[in-house]
């Protein structure tokens, strides 16, 4: 980094700057911006750091984040355990649970099949999924990834998969989005609610 | 904050969301960012943050943030003394430092005078300045603040403050920004470049 700055915060914004979506100018501000904390604020970020590094592992049932034996939704009797949710990753998670609509649990594959990326089935989660399945508790399991070329194609390698398996596989609707308008909407999505159309009640 | 996440991951994003310009969303993204890599790249990351609080001080001098006894810069003996340059904050430090051109000392504010939030001439690093100046090693004190309400204030109330000392203060010439175009310079800017305009030789 050109001009003068003092080392520490020069390796502090540096730090910053290997975080996605953080340049080397966002970088310096941050560093700034911890150095005007008090000491115990920047204690407890840096024992924030450490503890979520530390802390958090994959939950041995759906492979969410979580810093318990198993996770909460796993461990809730609540819950439908019927009902599996195949999602992406933790943040797919967050999002339908902020819904307060789904009663069932998840599945976390950590990743979308992405050849080019070199993302094939065996880096993802699948093995656990279907490990899980033989279980026999599971009746249905939605595929609920996003709906991009890598989602779908996911979504179809899983569906075919579990074919044998005598489980039924769902896959999320798609359509215009609630609040949306057909001026605005791709001809893809416009496409995909023309296909998928209910009838009227 | 909705939906599930594990606390750890929880804790470590709302110290992310306290930094400026980091939303809950992107604090989030930050956090998982965290976990996916290494330990020994979070303990990295974590040992910048403890030590540029603990290592970072004022210079006595120019009261610019240092991990030294004395800033490099103050240190230099190769530098001009007789100039210092007044500025709003270290970070302006490092722009002047990067246009290689500057030779003589600094003197960081840490802040500019803002009636309207509190910030009072007593809250700057004036007594500092003023002491340093007594020293007689410096002939000329450029005013190099932000070239707005509060930055001209602040460079007005120094500029009277020092005129007694018999010392040269001087402003940064605005004018139009290099490659800037008429049509596009706001009209106080173009008012300045008229205004300042110079002869051609």
């Amino acid at each position: 980094m050109a001009g003068y700055q003092a080392l520490p915060l020069e390796l502090l914004a540096e730090e910053f700057a290997k975080l996605p979506g953080i340049g080397l100018k966002s970088a310096q501000r941050l560093a700034y911006a911890v150095i005007s904390r008090s000491d115990e604020e920047v204690e407890r970020f840096a024992n924030a750091l450490l503890s979520a590094k530390r802390d958090i592992h994959f939950c041995p049932c759906c492979q969410n984040l979580t810093e318990l034996d198993l996770c909460p939704i796993c461990a809730d009797s609540q819950r439908d355990h019927s009902l599996v949710c195949v999602v992406e990753g933790p943040k797919d998670v967050s999002a339908l649970e902020r819904t307060g609509e789904y009663q069932g649990l998840y599945h976390v594959l950590h990743g979308l099949i992405s050849p080019i990326d070199g993302i094939t089935p065996d880096k993802l989660r699948i093995r656990e999924l279907l490990a899980r399945l033989k279980g026999g508790e599971v009746q249905e399991v939605i595929m609920a990834t996003n709906p991009t070329v890598e989602g779908d194609a996911t979504a179809m390698y899983l569906a075919q998969l579990l074919e044998p398996l005598g489980i039924k596989v769902t896959r999320l609707a798609f359509g215009l989005p609630v609040g949306g308008t057909l001026e605005y909407a791709d001809e893809v999505t416009l496409f995909r609610a023309l296909e998928n159309r209910t009838a009227m009640s």
